[in-house]
């Protein structure tokens, strides 16, 4: 091999790598992760790294500066190793574990029509069989089909490979008494699916399945009892994935590189079988024993857990590879369940409206509301939909990750140490122009987050310290605004009472993100009206799901013209919708054939190449928008 | 760990075990393969090696003489190390292979009737799909959907999740053309399951799958072009279970074993996936492209093949797991076809009357014919049927593989070296009761056959050597009959003329096994007759098929009592019916159902605890019967 020695900071020996090998490869073979928000693009500038030994040969070093290439910077996804090195890692971003730690079940409860024996297609009956004889030699499938026959009604049962080895043990084990646990066919009844058989009788157990929601941020299991409906357990965590692109571009980008999607796809079960494990855990129940899973989560979430093509996604004319997915088991899936267990994708809609949106528009009441209403999810990605009962329209808005920290130089998620809210002193207040903020923890501050940025573009413009165009009013007298490196800027906090001791800044680029964001999703909800020929002015409800919603101040929303200027009653924050949406359709067989009509129901609007978005987009650009007529309740000063 | 040290003869370094290992799992750690034709019961003898070091506990000494167990030798089977030892293993009969090497393809033509469009549920099409655009954003799943609705009018297409895997890229590989392989449904026409899916045209190419026999010695394979029907390479070689117990008591038994069950599904899936690739390489096929195996075997082989419970089979009341499998794919049975080819496994009857029997009566024509009559297929194993296109009984004597040389002395299989055929001078000859015989290969003889053991036992019986009831004539002046370690003995082959360098005789013991043999036959067409009412008389034809039917003399068999006294020209052989049948059964979808119908028609008899069978047997149990009446054309001097 002609191949070249990395040796990484306070590693011991060094590895050995081909000519041509990526730092960002190298740094894995030798158990570093390196964070890469944008995929490798070499966009975001996190996976920055100091050769200080060698040279490598870089394909860009965007986000660097004169000063930190001479002094060895480089991106490390961008740098070909092509002799022997020595690398400095700089301490990377931890990806904070917010497993729920809260035990009791909050925002959920059984629908009080739930029947274990009728509302859903999993059966779990205890059958004693007659035993074999010289003069019954009736091989053990057949003999089971024949009670399966008597006491369903089933005359087509079918089973997997494994299923049929455990047979013979498992009746002969507890004197030809078994639980066997099936998945009935609700388009033919004479049909089903033998999932597991058990010696004995587990008449009086729990039958576990679970509800999962895979969002590009973060994943929530929740862990049911399908004998009574409930959720005995809710857990949540970051999706492992993050470290591999904080959006789903960023995620198909990684996934086109050799291996990328393998490991994406990895990443994410692991993501769901350490949620089950946890969920488990807690109600003292064995994964194995888990015989159902129903999945919701956008299309590219869904296709990388299930090793399907993504990277059509993001080409024009932007196709997935199945929307409709048919029900496979855990074992094709990877998910430690048991093995055989049903494992139930709910369908999606296109390439950027996944089966979130289906599911969450179905817990909603969307699809069966008469009030004209706006639904929207908005999380890593904006997704909206706008209809009743009778139609559903629905587009996709390429908002970008910046409502959740990301793209924002002192961006970050909601965790510990982020700004979550913020005031600005108008002009006549005794300081004025200063801002005071509430940090999540109460610590000193580490980064904003999405609501933070939120509240505190709508304070920046609401103090005249930022105009209606987004510009920075330099003529003001304070020392927070200033031009810093990357244009104008406002000082959120500075170094001596930041966490990290820099200043904490909000640049003329995180603004004009954020702008960006909130006009794509404003121009979403015109193009909507405007291809059904309504007036947004008559929706009468906003329902708002996704962790967005769970912190958003309404008031401020409207005055950067995100939400449309509406009586606050009349927008409703929902929650996990997506998550919910799952639980229904795992309890309840109508619930899941309306999901699936929902999904087929849906007209899907591409806003990609459609000029009303594009003329839209352009009047949303404003603070809070051109045409103030659409906000009544704000008052713009000049 | 408490582990003791084992030295092999021949190895350079001794290997650690725990105490309690067995002598044979011992030597497989280390890489020997110690012979077991018993499965490891200590009933043989086979697995005998030499302890020269140390001790170890021995549970059984059966076969050895105190010289033996003087001199250190061990059953390895029945041998429990509880400390340090030395080992010589003795060479091991080599398994020879005897892949067919013939390249002409016999016995066998399509049915000028096939038609690959419409004999059998395989269909291969083109589809040149429209492509995706921004006015056409269907998901590429719903797209080939609808164009298998419109070509093949199939609105429930079923696939696997690795198809869905590759479904994007092959759609675009090929500017929207690709060929899809799909396996229909017989019962519903509507519904298929799509196989694989291929960028491009593969119009031109042949479309490859497979019949396979799996009996207990020899599986053989062929390999056919589905687009012409053709068989393009016959290949057949030894089980690799066959060092594992030569019959399928002693492999059931084997597999009862801590990892006995694992074991020998590795070796019949290692040989049949070795033969798919011998055959392959003839044709420059490549095995991934095989798209379907038809499979044929007794109970226990099929069993042992998919992994499933084989325990019930020896036990009463003998239950079988599965008699009408359903379809499975290669990747779950581990078979190194296309991962989602279609695993055909062919019903069977019971426990010892499997699919090879329902392809073999269909094969043979029985179940069309007006005429009374005999079915056996006597392998390893001894099934036999009786009936005409009415009514089918059906029964499995235990005849023990006595015919295929096991179980005997100095029996051997019908490979190089083996006495197959023998015969003896009367007492008038020259010189009186000296035998001539033929040596397959033609060298010194190592051994005696089943053909050669059959026409042995007809002989001795013609000249008088032994009598009616089986026993040696000891008055006669002859050195060939003498009293040896095992009672009296006939001896074919002078010590100085065999191949070992020993004396090649045929023991009492070895009478007795082959007189049970051909009395437990006898008595099963006995048992059928009487079961429904008719005589053996009039019977109209015998049909034989498996390998004991390639080399038999009718003649002689007559004269022994193992096959009924009729006219010769009432015998039919008919080779290998049971791979024939998986053919037919592979080209044509009603040949298919009718294995299915034949296995749920044919009656089976348990002879096991059946009266009649124990009469029919003990009078079975002379030469050549004690109702001379049976076998006019014999006569017998007293």
């Amino acid at each position: 091999m002609s191949g070249h020695f990395v040796t990484f900071d306070g590693q011991a020996a060094p590895i050995q790598v081909p000519t041509g090998t990526l730092l960002v490869d190298a740094a894995r073979l030798a158990g570093i992760q390196i964070s890469q928000p944008c995929g490798g693009q070499g966009r975001c500038g996190r996976c920055v790294v100091q050769v200080t030994d060698g040279k490598v040969r870089t394909r860009s070093a965007l986000r660097l500066t004169p000063e930190d290439i001479a002094q060895g910077y480089v991106l490390a996804c961008q740098s070909v190793i092509e002799g022997n090195i020595s690398v400095q890692v700089p301490p990377q971003d931890k990806i904070e574990r917010r497993l729920t730690t809260d035990r009791t079940i909050g925002d959920v409860s059984v629908p009080t029509s739930y029947s274990f024996a009728t509302s859903q297609t999993i059966r779990r009956v205890v059958l004693t069989l007659p035993a074999p004889s010289m003069d019954d030699q009736t091989d053990d499938w057949s003999r089971l089909q024949t009670a399966l026959r008597n006491r369903l009604g089933l005359t087509d049962v079918q089973a997997s490979l494994p299923l049929f080895q455990k047979l013979g043990a498992a009746l002969r084990a507890s004197d030809w008494q078994v639980t066997v646990v099936l998945d009935l066919n609700p388009d033919a009844p004479e049909r089903a699916h033998l999932i597991a058989i058990y010696p004995g009788s587990r008449e009086n157990e729990p039958l576990w399945s679970a509800a999962v929601d895979i969002g590009t941020t973060t994943v929530t299991l929740w862990l049911v009892d399908l004998i009574t409906g409930q959720v005995r357990a809710q857990v949540s965590e970051y999706n492992q994935q993050i470290t591999r692109g904080e959006d789903v571009i960023s995620r198909i980008i990684y996934a086109s590189k050799n291996g990328g999607a393998e490991e994406l796809r990895g990443l994410v079960t692991g993501t769901i079988n350490q949620l089950l494990r946890t969920a488990c855990k807690r109600v003292k129940a064995n994964p194995e024993d888990v015989i159902k899973a129903t999945i919701a989560g956008n299309s590219t979430m869904t296709h990388l857990l299930l090793g399907l093509n993504v990277q059509s996604i993001r080409l024009a004319p932007f196709i997935t590879s199945v929307n409709h997915l048919p029900l496979t088991s855990a074992r094709e899936v990877g998910l430690e369940l048991f093995p055989d267990a049903v494992i139930d994708c709910l369908p999606g809609v296109a390439s950027y409206v996944g089966s979130d949106i289906s599911a969450g528009v179905y817990s909603s009441g969307l699809d069966e509301t008469e009030k004209l209403t706006l639904f929207m999810d908005v999380g890593t990605n904006g997704e909206i939909v706008l209809g009743n009962r009778d139609w559903l329209v629905t587009c996709a808005c390429s908002a970008g990750p910046a409502f959740e920290g990301a793209g924002v130089q002192d961006g970050m998620r909601a965790t510990e140490g982020a700004v979550e809210e913020v005031w600005i002193a108008g002009k006549n207040a005794p300081h004025p122009y200063e801002p005071t903020y509430r940090v999540i923890g109460n610590g000193k501050p580490r980064g904003i987050c999405g609501s933070g940025l939120l509240s505190l573009l709508a304070e920046l413009f609401q103090t005249g310290v930022v105009d209606k165009r987004g510009n920075f009013n330099t003529t003001l007298k304070t020392p927070r605004i200033r031009d810093g490196e990357h244009g104008y800027e406002y000082v959120v906090e500075w170094e001596s009472q930041s966490e990290n001791g820099r200043d904490l800044v909000f640049t003329s680029i995180d603004l004009d993100n954020l702008l960006r964001a909130k006009a794509a999703i404003y121009a979403g909800f015109t193009v909507m009206a405007v291809s059904v020929g309504v007036s947004l002015d008559t929706v009468e409800q906003v329902l708002i799901g996704g962790s967005f919603g769970k912190y958003i101040n309404v008031e401020k929303a409207i005055q950067i013209g995100l939400l449309p200027d509406m009586p606050w009653e009349e927008f409703q924050f929902l929650g996990n919708t997506s998550i919910k949406g799952a639980y229904y359709a795992l309890l309840n067989q109508q619930a899941r054939q309306r999901v699936t009509e929902i999904a087929s129901r849906m007209t899907y609007l591409e806003l990609s190449a459609n000029n009303t978005f594009y003329d839209a987009f352009m009047s949303a650009m404003f603070l809070p928008h051109t045409d103030l007529n659409r906000f009544p309740s704000i008052t713009v000063s000049d």
